[in-house]
Formats: C-alpha cells, sequence, structure tokens
C-alpha cells in the first residue's frame, strides 16, 4: 500500500511533512527542535556539500574549523551584531555532571560553574575575528578565504524539519581582505557561486539581488541574497553573502601593514548556506506522489527491479541486468541499484522508489528480454516507456539529462508565471496573499517597507540586480505613492 | 631564517607544540581548552576524513547525523555508561539571551531556563539509540549501519592539541544487529578498517587487541583498539571499536521481530576515530626539522621553487614547468604547486616547505634546463639527488610510493626496537620507564594491572589479537608471579 501523503491542494504544510517523512529524510529527536537527519536525507546533502566544496575551492577558499563555543562578552564587541542578532541561543553554563549521594542519578555539579558563559554559535563571525587577529599583520597575509563546515544553534520556538530548526548545518564562509573593493567583490563572487549552484544543481531557478537595509545581517553593510519561489507561491531565502566592511575588524581589533606601511583595518565578508537547501529542494520540485529529486543531487540515479515469477526467470534476468546493463550505467558514473531483494513485490518497490524520488526506473522481465527492450519510467512526468536494450547507457544518460532540465523550467514557468507586475496596492495583496511574487515599486524607505509587512505579511525578498534602477525615475511608490526609488520584490516568506 | 623547532632530544613535549605552531596546523582559541583548526590542519583531516569514508562506504554503512544535545536523564538510563562515563561535560541550562536595562550588555536571561538541562554530546550512544528504537520493528529493519562525522566535546581539564582537546571532531559509527555473532563481526571488521588505515594510509604501524575490562569503554561488553608507538615510546590509543552486547538496546528498549516471530533485544557496536589521528601522525613521523607526512594524506605532494635572478630566466623556467613538468604529474593525481612568489627567496620556501611535511621539493633553474634536469629532495630522509626532466612525473611517483613505505618501515622499524620480551619487574619498569613498550604476562586481575599502573603509570594498551595466548600456560605474571592468563603489552600512554 502506498503511504498516505497529503495533497498539496488540499493543506500545502501538511504535504510537505509527509514528504519528508515517507522519503524517510529526517524526523525530530526527544530535543525540543533538534532534528535527527535520516541516511536519505544526509545523502542529499552530502552530495550538496560535495559540489559546493568543490566550487569554494575551485574559487581558492580552504577549509578550517573554529570552536563551537563563543564567549558571551565577544557578543558584546559589534554593536550591530549584538542589536540585530537574535537573541535565541543555547547557553553553556555548567562544565560537570556527577552521580547524587542520594537519588544516585547524574544532576549538574554545582560547583562547576563557569566564571564567564560560553554561548554554542549561533554564527562565527566573532570567534573568527578574534583568531584572524593573531594570523593578520601585513598585507602579505591577505586575503584570507577561508570556509568551514559545522553545526550551528538557534533556539528557534517555532520549528519545522530542515526549513528551520534549533541545531541545523551549514557553511559559514568568512574572508578578510586588504582593499573595500575586494572584499565587496568577494561578496558578489560568492552570492554568484550560490545562484549557479542553485539553478544548475538544484535546477531552483532564482532572483538574486540586495537585501533592505532592514533585511540585512546584524552587522553587514550590504547582504545579498537569492530566493526561490516554492509551490505555494511563498519565497524562500536559500543563500546569503554579505559584505561587512570593517565592522568586526573594529571589533576585534583586525589590522595590517599595508604595502605603503600603514596600519589599517582589513575589510570582510561572511556568506553561508545550511541544511535548509533540503527543505527548498522538496518544495520547489516534489509532487502528490512524493519526492522528485534533480538527478545531479539525487543519492540514486536509477533503480532496476525485476518482474518474474519463478527463480529461473529472476536468474535469467540477473545474468541481462549484470552484463547488459549495469556495466554501461557505472561507466558513465550513474548510480544505480539493481533491487532484486524477493521480500518486497514489483509494486511495493515501485511506490518506495516513487516516494524516494529516484528519477528513472527500469523494470525488466523475462518478455522485455526477449523482445531486447526494458521499460523505463521517469519520476519528474511519471512517463512510462520501452527502449532498446541496446544503448540504454546513452538512453538513460540523456534522460537523466532531460529530467534535470525539464524540472528546472518547470519551477521556472511556476515561477514566472506566479511573479506579476503590480502597480497598485489592491493587486499587490492579491498577487501576495494567493501565492506569488509581487514587482512593485519602493519608495526606499524602512517606514513603508514595515507598513506593508504589517499590513500582508510580505516584506522585500530582493532588489534584484537585473533590474535597471535608473528607470524607476518617474514612477511611485505601490503603497505610499511617493516618488519610487526602486523596483523591488515582494512576497510572503519562509 | 628557521622557525625554531625544539629538538626532540632536548624536550620531546615542546617539539610536538612546536611542530604544530610552525606547521601552522592549530592553535588555541580564547575559549578553554578549545582549538582552531588552521587551514592546513584542516586538509590533512579532509584527506584522513575522506579516506576513511569511503572505507566506511566500502563496507555498506551510510552517514547521518544525530542532534548536538543529550537530555540529561538519557545519561541515567545505561547503568554502566552513567558510571564509567567521564563527567567532564558541556551543560545547557539556558536558551535566551538579553541586552540588560542597565548595563546596556547581553546577559544570559534567567527566565529562559531549561527545565532539563541539555549535555553536549560527549559520545552518541543514547541520542542515537532513542532514535534506533522508531527505526527498528522486524529483523527486515536490521542491520542498520550508520556512521556520523560530527564534533564532541569532553571538559578535559589539562589539553593538548590534537591529542585531547574539549571540542574535537570525530566519526561515531552505531550499528545494530538481529543477532551476537553478526554484531561481534562488525566490531571486529571496523577495528580491521582502523588497522589497515592507519598501516597503509598513515604509515602507522599499530597493534590490535582486546582491552581489559578495566580499560572498556563505559557500556561495552568488549572493546578493541588499535594502539601505536610514539617517537618517544609511549603508546597512542588510535581508534577503538565497542562490541555493545544488548546494553543499550535494552536501557531505549529496542526490541525486534525476529524471522520466527519472536520479540528480541537488538545488538550493538559503536567505534570511532577522532582528529587525534593528527597528533599521531605528527608525532610517530616528523623529525626535528618539521613536519613529516606519509604522502597519501598529505594535502600537497609536490612543490616546484624556481631558483633565477633575472625575469627571463623565470620566463624560461617557467615555461618548462608548465610544459614537462606540470601535466605530468596532474595526470597522475599527483597534487602539485608550483611556487613562483617573487616575495620570498628560494631559501625561505625551502624552510617554509619543510616544516610543512611536503614530501618532494623540486628545484629548478636555468643550467639545469640546460642539462635536461631538476633537483629533487625527498622530506622525510633530506634526500637530494638529479633526475633527468624526460620521466619526472613516473620520478615522483616511484618516490612518493618510496616515501611512504619508508617512513612506515622507520616507524614499524623504530615501535618493534622499542618493543621488549620483559621477564621480571625489574625489566619491566626500565622498559616503560625508558620509553618502550613491555610483552610481559599478567595474570588477568584488575588488582595487578591497577597496582602495576599505580607504581609505573603503565596500562595494558591490548592484549594482542595476533598472540596465541594458549601459549601463556605455566608462566607468570611479570609483578604478582601469579599462574598468567595473558601475553599483553603494557606501556605509557597519550
Amino acid at each position: 500500500m502506498a503511504k498516505a501523503i497529503t495533497k498539496r491542494s488540499e493543506n500545502y504544510s501538511q504535504w510537505y511533512n509527509d514528504i519528508v517523512k515517507v522519503a524517510d529524510l529526517a524526523e525530530y529527536s526527544q530535543v525540543r527542535g533538534c532534528m535527527v537527519i535520516k541516511p536519505y536525507g544526509y545523502a542529499i546533502w552530502e552530495k550538496i556539500k560535495d559540489q559546493l566544496d568543490k566550487m569554494f575551492k575551485e574559487t581558492e577558499h580552504v577549509n578550517a574549523y573554529f570552536p563551537l563555543f563563543i564567549p558571551k562578552s565577544f557578543f558584546n564587541r559589534e554593536a550591530q551584531h549584538v542589536e540585530g542578532f537574535a537573541k535565541e541561543c543555547a547557553v553553556v553554563t555548567h562544565y560537570r555532571l556527577k552521580v547524587d549521594d542520594e537519588s544516585k542519578k547524574i544532576v549538574v555539579d554545582d560547583d562547576a560553574k563557569l566564571e564567564e558563559e560560553l554561548i554554542v554559535r549561533p554564527t562565527s563571525e566573532t570567534i573568527i575575528w578574534d583568531s584572524y587577529k593573531n594570523w593578520i599583520q601585513s598585507y602579505r597575509d591577505l586575503p584570507i578565504l577561508v570556509n568551514q563546515w559545522a553545526n550551528v544553534v538557534r533556539w528557534e520556538m517555532r520549528t519545522r524539519l530542515f526549513l528551520r530548526t534549533a541545531e541545523f548545518l551549514w557553511q559559514e564562509g568568512h574572508t578578510a581582505h586588504a582593499t573595500k573593493e575586494e572584499a565587496m567583490e568577494e561578496a558578489m563572487k560568492m552570492i554568484n557561486v550560490y545562484r549557479t549552484f542553485a539553478e544548475e544543481w538544484m535546477a531552483l531557478p532564482v532572483y538574486s539581488g540586495h537585501k533592505t537595509e532592514n533585511e540585512r545581517f546584524a552587522g553587514a553593510i550590504n547582504t545579498y541574497s537569492i530566493e526561490a519561489m516554492m509551490q505555494d507561491g511563498k519565497a524562500l531565502q536559500a543563500g546569503t553573502s554579505h559584505f561587512l566592511g570593517q565592522n568586526f575588524s573594529k571589533a576585534f581589533d583586525v589590522k595590517f601593514l599595508n604595502k605603503e606601511g600603514k596600519l589599517e583595518y582589513v575589510w570582510a565578508t561572511s556568506w553561508g548556506v545550511s541544511t535548509r537547501l533540503i527543505g527548498a529542494l522538496i518544495m520547489a520540485h516534489s509532487d502528490d506522489n512524493g519526492l522528485v529529486l534533480p538527478p545531479k543531487l539525487a543519492p540514486l540515479h536509477v533503480v532496476i527491479v525485476p518482474v518474474y515469477r519463478k527463480p529461473e526467470q529472476l536468474e535469467e534476468i540477473t545474468k541481462t541486468v549484470n552484463e547488459k546493463i549495469l556495466p554501461g550505467l557505472r561507466e558513465k558514473g550513474i548510480t544505480v541499484k539493481y533491487d532484486d531483494d524477493d521480500k518486497y513485490k514489483p509494486g511495493y518497490k515501485f511506490n518506495e522508489y516513487e516516494v524516494k524520488g529516484v528519477p528513472v526506473r527500469l523494470t525488466i522481465g523475462i518478455r522485455d528480454i526477449e523482445n531486447g527492450r526494458v521499460e523505463v519510467v521517469r519520476r519528474d512526468t511519471l512517463e512510462k516507456n520501452f527502449y532498446p536494450l541496446d544503448n540504454i547507457a546513452d538512453t538513460v544518460e540523456k534522460l537523466l539529462n532531460d529530467i534535470q532540465n525539464g524540472i528546472f523550467k518547470k519551477a521556472k514557468d511556476f515561477r514566472d508565471s506566479h511573479t506579476h507586475k503590480v502597480s497598485n496596492f489592491d493587486e499587490f495583496k492579491e498577487v501576495v496573499n494567493n501565492g506569488g511574487f509581487a514587482l512593485a515599486y519602493w519608495d526606499g524607505t524602512t517606514e513603508t517597507e514595515l507598513k506593508i509587512k504589517e499590513e500582508t505579511k510580505a516584506t522585500i525578498r530582493v532588489i534584484p540586480f537585473d533590474i535597471d534602477q535608473n528607470k524607476t525615475k518617474g514612477k511611485k511608490d505601490v503603497y505610499s505613492g511617493k516618488d519610487a526609488k526602486y523596483k523591488v520584490i515582494f512576497a510572503k516568506a519562509y
């Protein structure tokens, strides 16, 4: 029997939870808001991680590792960071347990209280810039192009698997530069790396651009973001890159001797993406039958299911699979599983791989072998076709490519058809309330931005890079009616 | 000028600290006992991780991720685990910070106190077995072969970079099986994976065997270990694998329906290695000139340093390097850096790569090109030779192989010549005090083991697998004089 998946049209939020569950991606643990990433979910994260890591290294970054704990006092160093940053953090106050004499149970040892509390990192700018102070003396030590793969903790009150959990996995790049220009270029380079990754690997079309002052990272001069549209028309922020100016170098007193022999403060960036990307993948591509994955990030590309009645039939099928199918696929680097487990019937298996989003399924029986063909089902469209056994590897390779492009196109068509230019506030409300992105003129004030948010829950997702803001001249703000400064994307967001 | 490295003969411990520093591997952070793993140190960890991960996957394990935090009450579930496990843990008691009205500083919000304290994982058996309870119903769900790459925290009072830090990185495998035999086999399989990795990749000869009851992991029925000898003759435990019996499945009530339809408790193993391995690498192979790395784990295999006076000479050298050296090396998967940075002199570079343990250095000048040769220096022996430019890739490949084998042999010869059979307690003391492993007969009692430890600080490292314990009949314990039960390896240890 198929496991129950709520339809998107019935309850989108429940549909999402169902997909995470039936595809066996993650679950909550006994610790409030903390998730267990199950093997199949983690395998997707590994694919994401491997590719991003490669892209970071190709852009000359190296990995390092900084402490999990940050002294409380560090958070007082950078004023904006203090003010703007969410205070929901896990606080370590003691460093020892003991066995209670009476109850014989493990209790916290009150004698082992820390002098200064330690905060479990919600992000690592402070501890990293405290280290960079020792790493940087001269312009010869710059740039520092470091990335860290790590777990971070933000004590979220309302959690959702992958999208918002108390602990999550991420990468955080932290770079140090001799000049403002170089740091700005780095921040821009990395948002473009994220954009490329989202579009080419996740098959996820994104708008990239500046965040407004109100939506910036605490401590940043400029925040760039990529924003994707989910199937309910809401936006999901999929990655951010920050130009931090000299805020952290000043807070941690990190100076360098420039080529002219003068002391200057260092320029900084930081940038990150997290396990949230798995949530984005699910919500962008999956359907009422289960997970749909872009082949480039699918842990398993192809499953082969034999259909037979008698053991000797299975034997013949296995021989054909081993000789005519597996070698060719593996040679092309295609990940393939031949599922000849006889504990389960083919129908059960079909469902299992469908809910897990394996991009291509081959079904093969005795009749197929006689006819020199194999049944091929693609997960994204559920289309079935017979193809010749000869050249099956080429066929599958092409199909995987088609699926990768197909789901990107589908997501892009969906997004484009749900992105509307709006010329007045009624239109605006209709668009964002019905699920969609509103392209609207904005007067550039935080006041207007906040009023719109209050009335509609929609926020400015980005001031897009690819809109020529000079053309806003003469236009009026969609809400205030004042002179427009920017044309921006508004939407409700995750 | 060469950076100062204390000689091993003068102060071994200081020599170790100096190597970590000059090779730029790691440093302490402002957080007590927590280290920053710097890019070069982390690159070694990445090589270790990649290879182990491959070996785990080849033995059919998958990765997953479990929460950082463990509810305090979980530690009370498994009695031996409670009693035996070190209580030095980081304890989270609050989940929010706030800005103090008066001081305007960030303080802990007293209103945000957790009902139950959370412990930052020192190891994850408890939280994982609490999850496995939901994963396992029937024999069809077994085995579960899961590994996790994670950070863990043990509040060590006396820390040393890589060897013993409050936070460290590791992998922990946690497997669940239907039968005792299968779990025992798994625990043995994994200690053998570690042994293979240590010997073939780290070039580190190890003794593998059982731990004594006294040295076992808290909650294990049996602990297997690999033990390596450092250059001061002390032992370093490099990896452990535990057969946990049904201790954790009983503590967390994890049962399965077997093929006969009966409920049984699940059988378990766990196994792990950590960033401590980097400490082992350093202490086993390095010399008074700096780090020595086995080529298989070196982030950079080969560096090429040009020697020239005039820019046009550099141009010609660069042309030769690009055409005749780099392509061949890269084709063989050899990692190579051509260091033509003109900010530093060749002598400075020679020293830099020597302290960092780059296995092979090529030096090339105009005269060399004229003579169709290149100077090749191997880091392990510091031997210099000229080799023809033709076939240089083959030459280097062979050399890297020779170095890998050479440092293994050197470490093995050292270990073997510092491992002594001892027949009385005076000999025993001489061996362990002068730095070495003592092969001795033991009566099998914890009493004797502890007395020896008290008098000499030496502990039983392993009861080796490859010693036929039947041959102990008629032999007497080296300390108590009672009938011997085992022939074991004693040593002082890190």
